[in-house]
């Protein structure tokens, strides 16, 4: 496996005997889970959704991919929640080609922002990924209706059947009838997964394969992770022990789970673990508050609290083993700032003391901390870690008692919004 | 003024009376700010700080950027904390000019977004401002020592007089060592001003208006604040109605905060409010953690545990009142999607209406809230907003007890770092 887990900085908060006096429990929620018989087990394909994703399926995207670079300049995915995040976060980690840039629509309804996007793409060769499960969320609904009008415009009938991509129901929903009467590409969204968790479906596997990504590699670290994750041993399942602790600690009344990365990459993998972990666990009146940080800059502004604020917080850093680069810290004659110190050393040689420093402090200002170490920026990594995270939200969920699979609340801004736009 | 603020949404959470009961110690609070003479009086020098700017240096200043602007196709702007946020907040608020990026470096230690800036900056004409109080803070220290390296490569010992550009301590600390011997161009940080408020200082007015940004515009809506809300009256001073009801729900048991806003533009004007409460708050065991949301993106996220989750949180919305651009939703003859309801209607009236649904959702689903509306995309108006916020948190901190102008906990981790770095 590519992730390693150190929990070393509980110590004080939970004890081992807390930790084996939940043996019981999380053997249950794992039972259920495996055994698809828990609330919301309706939605609990991404379980062994990597082992069952056709061999010939990420081919056939890979080749989409390809044709789809070589015919546009960019790419504009149009979607929102599990839509969005899982794309970016990937794109984001992992660095893809910056010649061919992807931009992101129907993620909020700012008028200066979609402006700002149609100016970039007049003079640009586009292909547009919608990605909807109904076609009905107002977000993603109303930027199609604006970047479709766009398209028709620059491009035939003939052309835009190439050009535009919907991911949507097998066989229901405004999005599938549109993509049939106009004749465009389309992709199915399985029923049994969840918007947060359908990162490693066509969801994220179409827009991902057209930026660039290797979903093959991505699917071979998340097939890695199904079997690693899969065995009801506390002792070796880190997903498990990450899962308890969180509970442990929230039970102690840590309110507040803070992600602390130290990497500009990993800004939208915090978001997608927000998503995940804040959509899955906050309801009946409980849940842990997932927050993120990005480090260093964040120690400049809330590491102020973190050091000696209210003491409801717990932290779990993200790190990378070795980033993509090297980069030397210059010598300096005068050594006028007397860093000489690290002169010859690599940057992140410095990030690393960064992070053991923040790691110590915190802990000895009252705030438990573990780490999540991913050795590398490499497709199958990241898909090892999403599973991981995945398996953790579940096992969280089931020992908090709550369906971590349902959003009930996220339907009341919907109805309230449908409402307030007359729409029936 | 171009702010207003509502609080309707409060109703059932805090009463009336307990603002008016509130008033004798918002008094006192008040008279320690505007008298120099509460916990940390040696920093207020940001209370009167738009006042005392000297139009001559608002006009060297203008100057200042319109030549380097001539001369460079971009500008890379080296700092960290207080030296960071303010300035890209500024920025991405307002949208300066898109030919003319501005890069951020010394905000963290990640080997490989150095790496890809370098990059970037190969066939770019550049100047570099560096901001540093001390010139030893790790991350721009580090990171000017390999640009520096960069820039002397590029450009003659002549040249680089014109581009690079320190703002620092007028006297004492290694970026003045550096700045003299080489004979950079220097701008004064001043004493009485911490980091986090020091945006309309050098700090901030030598980059943004490197950037385009219109900084005498910026500092005359500031100078409007400084005014209206040095006025001792609740009824009408908002920015004390505003940190009353936030020290009311905290003293409720409300821990978080989150500010809310539905505008792409605003996710670094909520990086710099989080800095600037969460550093000014959270320290002997108290404060708000502060958090935000980016709308309606994370509506379909964090939406639902706001929706349903622990009762802990309540929420201050930002909302513009008037963006810049407007963007028609088009009427389609087919309807599938059912959306003909908001055809002809302009996107922003659709993001309205979220806004409005969402404050009623979280309100009926417990979740008290504010808002805070500004007029428009301006520099008058973001130069109100930053002082509205900095009076707010220095009233607010005092009600809570603490020095809302030091930072000892970032101490903590500073220490170690240079522990751990081995430098002496």
């Amino acid at each position: 496996m590519n992730i390693t887990f150190n929990r070393d900085n509980l110590k004080g908060f939970v004890d081992e005997a807390e930790f084996k006096a939940l043996i019981l429990e999380i053997q249950k929620a794992h039972e259920a889970i495996e055994k698809r018989n828990g609330p919301g087990a309706e939605f609990t394909g991404w379980v062994d959704l990597p082992g069952r994703i056709k061999d010939s399926f990420l081919a056939d995207v890979t080749k989409l991919g390809r044709e789809v670079r070589k015919n546009s300049d960019c790419l504009v995915s149009i979607g929102i929640g599990g839509s969005y995040l899982g794309i970016r976060a990937t794109i984001e980690f992992l660095g893809t080609d910056r010649k061919f840039p992807v931009y992101y629509a129907g993620q909020n309804l700012s008028s200066d922002g979609l402006h700002d996007l149609l100016d970039d793409l007049k003079s640009k060769k586009v292909t547009v990924v919608v990605i909807s499960k109904s076609g009905t969320t107002t977000e993603p609904a109303v930027a199609f209706r604006i970047i479709k009008k766009f398209m028709h415009k620059k491009y035939s009938a003939k052309e835009l059947k190439k050009r535009i991509i919907c991911v949507t129901d097998e066989k229901k929903g405004a999005l599938r009838k549109i993509a049939e009467k106009e004749g465009y590409q389309t992709f199915i969204i399985p029923d049994d997964v969840g918007g947060r968790f359908s990162v490693l479906t066509p969801v994220g596997l179409v827009p991902l394969s057209i930026a660039g990504v290797d979903v093959k590699a991505l699917i071979a670290g998340a097939r890695l992770a199904q079997s690693e994750f899969s065995k009801m041993d506390l002792e070796k399942n880190i997903a498990y022990q990450y899962a308890a602790a969180r509970y442990l600690l929230y039970k102690k009344g840590k309110a507040i789970e803070v992600l602390s990365s130290f990497y500009p990459n990993m800004f939208y993998v915090a978001e997608w673990w927000k998503q995940l972990f804040g959509e899955s666990e906050g309801k009946n009146g409980q849940g842990i508050f997932p927050a993120s940080l990005n480090l260093t800059a964040d120690l400049h502004s809330m590491g102020q609290l973190m050091q000696d604020g209210v003491r409801n917080v717990f932290e779990t850093f993200l790190i990378v083993d070795k980033p993509k680069y090297k980069l030397t810290i210059p010598s300096d004659k005068d050594n006028l700032d007397n860093f000489n110190c690290v002169a010859a050393k690599d940057l992140d040689f410095v990030n690393k003391q960064a992070y053991r420093a923040t790691a110590m402090a915190h802990y000895e200002g009252g705030v438990s901390n573990m780490t999540i170490t991913v050795s590398d920026i490499s497709a199958t990594t990241l898909g090892q870690l999403y599973y991981f995270f995945e398996k953790a939200v579940a096992i969280s969920g089931y020992l908090l008692g709550v369906n971590p699979f349902d959003q009930p609340g996220v339907e009341a801004y919907k109805k309230k919004m449908f409402e307030l736009l007359g729409r029936k």
